[in-house]
């Protein structure tokens, strides 16, 4: 240790951001936004980049009767945010495999990454959660979009 | 994919665990916990965890001139949890730095692992928050804790 | 003003309570507990004392066709608490309609009242939610389970 | 019962509006935001107000040596809101006391009431928190931004 860590991302890695302001409620007694907040902003950015590419969620899914189940999330804080801060939270992306996909989601103040974060989620049917492909309109509308191919299965 | 996976931990790995149960609060449209949860039930356990070996956060390490801050978390989730299961969060150091830690923590119902997360916080001086060495005290009170040694530095 | 006050309850009005502990993640950079999250402990009070009069919920009530949604909630906020603090979250049913509940809840640090709670919920069928009474099980056992009796509508 | 109730406000009722999304990991298993979730709602929208009217929070109140802490909150929740939706959170201050005030704030989803929520702070002394009259700049921009004047103590 220290522990190894991949080299922060940069804003103009990302198609698609979203922006939002730091909550009083997110702040923790130490002045700076609790952790497990960083994958609510994710999570908040996920949604909106799906909004983006015209799948809104869940009905962008559901409609070819699957949804999306994290299986995996990691994150590297690499400086803290503080109450009132205007983040940006860049989305996008990264791999493109059969039955699941990884998201990159970088939390910026100005052109600083604060968090990097990486989520995979599977895609499964909503009967029964079992793994099923990534509907085929959805693995489209990500390269149309994407500016940097994801990686493939 | 699917994504490289760690085996899951299993309870008996822990000489430790705190045992919580689901709120409702904590429980997404899907009918299961909202994974940033499952950090907040982590960072529920590390408190605990402190407070077992005698260094009850934040004084047990603030009368040494030092904090603890996140640099780094992961999770595999594996199984979801649903409101008001009985949960036993099991939390151990799996690594000793100099300037830093890595904790292991796995979310169990029953014997069945459903989540395990890593956690990496530095240590570092309040004043300045530059890294700092681990207290003495802090590492000889985990080293005669724990049932597995953790790897060191 | 200042606002008109109730007198703070005493933890011997309550035939029950659930004790908890502040969890990091609800406090804010006052240092004390973000005030929403006393609902929030107001919620898991109330989830205990279903299970405690038999009726766990939902299935409690649910079994009967119905659920209960909250349609008013007000606080009065006496005294803060605080990181750590070991708190005693009073529950009881202070009134009883036909449709709805009134429950008191008051949150205790040792024997100081902190907060005083006060939710209503209208008791509906699970489709359509249309007001519904409440079960006749439910009420027998609310007024089997309390020291001091409910008002009536 | 059923509860007393005021009657709903109207979007007009507020000078001053705040624009959010509802987030996944404010809903619940009912599908339907979980009640707490209001009050974060409010204080965000309040948090806005107080921009709007020149005195961002914190800032603008600890450069006259005082701060606000809630004394009281009360809702009427009378529709829910879902995922995903657009809410206008009114505010308007809409009591002044000499060392306390009291917020309306109405959750509208286009021009739907569906819950009211009045806050009630005192304004004390960061040093000590001892009651203190209101600092003279924020009760004149008050009255200077506010469409309905506030009641007064």
């Amino acid at each position: 240790m220290p522990p190894e860590r991949t080299p922060p991302s940069k804003l103009q890695d990302f198609a698609f951001h979203h922006d939002l302001r730091v909550r009083w409620a997110e702040v923790d007694p130490q002045g700076i936004v609790f952790n497990p907040n960083y994958f609510v902003y994710a999570d908040v950015g996920v949604g909106e980049y799906l909004r983006a590419i015209g799948l809104p969620y869940p009905t962008g899914l559901s409609e070819y009767g699957t949804d999306i189940f994290a299986a995996a999330a990691s994150a590297d804080f690499r400086a803290p945010a503080h109450y009132d801060d205007e983040l940006h939270i860049g989305v996008r992306v990264a791999h493109l495999g059969r039955t699941s996909l990884r998201l990159a989601i970088g939390v910026f103040r100005d052109e600083a990454c604060l968090v990097d974060i990486a989520l995979t989620y599977v895609n499964a049917t909503i009967e029964g959660r079992r793994p099923a492909p990534l509907p085929e309109p959805f693995v489209a509308r990500v390269l149309a979009f994407e500016r940097t191919a994801p990686t493939r299965a």
